[in-house]
């Protein structure tokens, strides 16, 4: 049985919490009455606030017009439990297959956005498309998370971090030294 | 003493499999007689082929302007092994000080940039700014990777990953499945 988090809602401008890192994450998308879902491995957050992500997605890709029709998607974080999910449905395309019935993924409604979040995920971060001047040329979206709802409990997530050759780096353990910051650099 | 990394080169589209994972970087720079160090965090993957980076560096920063201007910089891996180094780079500002002075690194010449290496990394990516069209926007450079030097053990090098409030992910175990990947999705 896959895992249950119980969520809460986090700031927008403290997810680089989870995404600075850099785990592999679960990309939904809907548009009218199609949905999707991708594996993405390459993105970065760009601002705090508001709350910026920059991410390729190619335009091979099944969920690319979900996403720039919809201007909308919700990245979600999948913990290793879900290696899998991840693995499969980066494997498969959406033009052939319901990918939420395939990986018994179960969908939920966001509070903002119409893309389904994906309920077995640590994490799921709404978000809508607010700039696409890198589409045509990089295939590169900037989002904005507008909102963020994260696991209670752990306080970090087991996240896989793809190497490519078919090989994730787990998270490991955590190193934490708040008094060699500057305060303003925390 | 710091670990010194015997390195060979690597063919510039297989550096995925160091950044995708999403590991704090070092990037040095050069601008006439002026060198500098920045920690940075914000950066993903854009492309295999050319090799494509982009990355987010504030224009408060000390190594913007320098990167900017000789169109230059050089992403460095560090490991944990640097980590008191990692946060005090982030501290300071190379304004005031010297850092491959201040923090006992080793600057060596890159094959192809004016930029400096950091010796003590355990990988050297040396990059030519390729596109500026989100600069004024959001301080977002776009890279090329035009030479790599990867340290030819360990496999995968012990990195880093922040998460904001003096906190970072280290690194942890692999998980390696290929043969549950379409061979194209590698």
């Amino acid at each position: 049985m896959k895992r249950e988090y119980k969520k809460t809602a986090l700031p927008v401008w403290e997810i680089r919490k989870f995404l600075e890192p850099g785990p592999t994450v679960l990309v939904s998308s809907r548009w009218q009455n199609k949905t999707n879902i991708m594996t993405m491995g390459w993105h970065t957050v760009m601002e705090f606030s508001p709350s910026l992500i920059g991410c390729m997605i190619t335009s091979a890709n099944y969920s690319y017009e979900l996403i720039r029709k919809s201007k909308e998607c919700v990245i979600n974080i999948p913990t290793l439990q879900l290696i899998d999910e991840i693995i499969g449905i980066g494997n498969t395309s959406g033009a052939h297959i319901d990918k939420f019935s395939k990986f018994a993924l179960t969908p939920e409604d966001g509070r903002i956005v119409k893309a389904p979040l994906i309920k077995e995920c640590y994490a799921n971060l709404e978000c809508k498309v607010v700039d696409t001047q890198l589409l045509a040329t990089y295939n590169f979206f900037i989002l904005e998370v507008v909102d963020a709802q994260v696991a209670t409990y752990p306080k970090y997530p087991k996240t896989v971090h793809y190497r490519g050759e078919g090989a994730f780096m787990v998270s490991g353990k955590q190193v934490k030294l708040p008094g060699k910051f500057k305060k303003q650099n925390l």
